[in-house]
């Protein structure tokens, strides 16, 4: 058997990153946290990310993998340990059982009841590293519940297709398929981390999208997300929106500021309507990502994929900043987030904690 | 003085390529060729790039700067070496004579009266390596040259800058600037590696541009590109781009064949051009690369970066291939090319050469 190699917390906090990643959309109403246990000798003993809630902790899930391995070693987590009795006791009291010697974490809990525990860490001798690649879990898997704890609101990413010339169909209106299947794929699998998709009533009308999330073999997702209709149209009775393979909530308004309103119980909202809905959403400075999905065709013609956003001039113009890009299949993901950092040093927006 | 370490073909070869680059637009007619000459243990001993018209080849250069040093070495080449008296004697006469004892290069040359560099120098006893690196070259550096040798027509790169949503300008028409200091940095330098740069009558009326290629500070860069004005509206004889800053063809048409046709003696033509001008070049499959300048904001409104390119059906659109995706300051770039690929592998090509 091979002995790992020790790595450093930069790394093991990566590691953690991509448990919070595989457990994120499952958490609700905790945030999705990955924890990764280093033995006194630095090597990986233990890793995990948040259970259902109800049921364990990311730092409770790694140290039951790692066992006795955990004593004199590192607990590295996404997110600072809590210390509140939820639906389950403090992870601060099993890492403190564990006899880990060091935690490192990467962003403080902005949330009251739940901060505290990187205080409690220090005081029973444990030594406390924080802000360890904290970017890459602001801007990564918690970056919605963030938001959630700054705003109170969902956070809303606008996800959409369009050609390079940013068309979201051909002058006939035929619009499958611009992107591709792997495009497509994709965006079932954010769908099933979503918590809602929202959609304007012109699109079940021109489209009728199911709004699933499914696998590639076309089978449901297990989880699905709540399908939003809005809208002052009418829907059919037989949309297919309406099917019993989700819940629906259909919604007669298309008032940003409503919806989001009546989804404030959500955090991570996927907003897939059409030139319309979208033009309000932006409009209304109610999205806080853009996923633009651009497949290497030109169609010009007259059906755009964004209308009125409000700008008349330059001068005036809706400003964001590129924070990803990637090739998904034969097709690029643009990934935007407003130019003003929404606040990406969370710690600063902490009520009480220093 | 340190030793410097030896390096494998792969390597020379992008080194090589790295020399071509630097040339890039300086050479026509030759193509742009970059050599490296490694010494018998593999280190590198001399670099260089084709030189202008009448003036040394890559190899020559670089055979040069190695000296003595090649002898019992290798010869690496972006091109097969030429066998043919131009302006300057063949480069297979200077590598016979340097004594390299290989010659490793990418693509051969397609050129009849060049070709038959390496038959030369294998019947002479050199060793000869081919088809190292070849997609590195053939996509990179001697694209617009093997295009131009291919269909006795220059290469067209479509280049335009646009929001995310595809519009070129604000509804009050307003579009200075969409895009980044930067990306109008990397423009400029485009244009200075290229022949010429073709515009429609409508920009030249709307935006009055002077079309050179200028240095960060504003000063002119030492190599100017023919302009090009085509359509049939006057444009004013005070219009910036008639000024002596370099030459302007003014051509009273906007058929793509008849402007491709005019400009058959250059080798790499950018084209600028609105939506009206792109859309027919478009239309005649007269476009060989697009390079599209996406800057990070949301215009909406009528005025779109490309309007009628001839495509009613999703099943009709126009479809490329991503070649290159990269950031320039805030934007990114997405480079695009036919899908189809352009007779990538240009050996097929060649009459008469095995």
């Amino acid at each position: 058997m091979n002995t790992p190699a020790a790595i450093g917390y930069d790394a093991a906090m990566q590691l953690a990153v991509e448990q919070a990643e595989l457990v994120k959309g499952k958490t609700y109403p905790n945030p999705p946290v990955g924890a990764v246990i280093l033995d006194r000798d630095g090597r990986v003993v233990g890793v995990g990310g948040t259970q259902r809630a109800g049921s364990a902790h990311a730092e409770v899930v790694a140290l039951r993998r790692a066992g006795r391995l955990a004593e004199g070693g590192t607990a590295v987590v996404t997110l600072e340990p809590c210390n509140h009795h939820g639906k389950t006791p403090p992870c601060v009291d099993a890492l403190l059982k564990s006899g880990v010697a060091t935690v490192v974490y990467a962003v403080a809990d902005p949330n009251p009841p739940a901060a505290g525990g990187a205080g409690r860490l220090v005081a029973a001798g444990v030594r406390v590293v924080n802000d360890v690649q904290t970017d890459l879990v602001v801007t990564g898997p918690l970056r919605e519940w963030l938001h959630k704890q700054r705003t109170g609101l969902p956070h809303v990413t606008w996800k959409y297709a369009a050609s390079i010339d940013g068309r979201s169909a051909a002058a006939d209106g035929s619009s499958q398929w611009i992107t591709s299947e792997a495009a497509r794929a994709d965006v079932h699998r954010r769908r099933a981390t979503a918590d809602a998709i929202v959609v304007g009533t012109g699109t079940v009308l021109a489209d009728d999208p199911a709004l699933t999330a499914r696998l590639p073999d076309g089978s449901l997702a297990d989880r699905q997300p709540l399908r939003v209709v809005v809208g002052r149209r009418e829907i059919p009775s037989e949309a297919k929106v309406l099917n019993d393979d989700s819940r629906t909530m259909v919604m007669r308004t298309r008032e940003p500021a409503e919806v989001l309103q009546a989804l404030s119980d959500r955090t991570d909202v996927l907003l897939e309507g059409g030139p319309t809905l979208a033009g309000a959403f932006l409009r209304a400075g109610a999205i806080d990502r853009i996923l633009a999905y651009i497949a290497p065709i030109l169609l010009g013609g007259p059906v755009v994929a964004v209308d009125d956003v409000g700008v008349t001039s330059i001068s005036r113009a809706l400003r964001w900043r590129y924070d990803g890009m990637e090739r998904v299949g034969p097709d690029v993901v643009l990934s935007l987030v407003p130019r003003e950092p929404a606040s990406g040093s969370v710690r600063n927006d902490r009520p009480g904690q220093g």
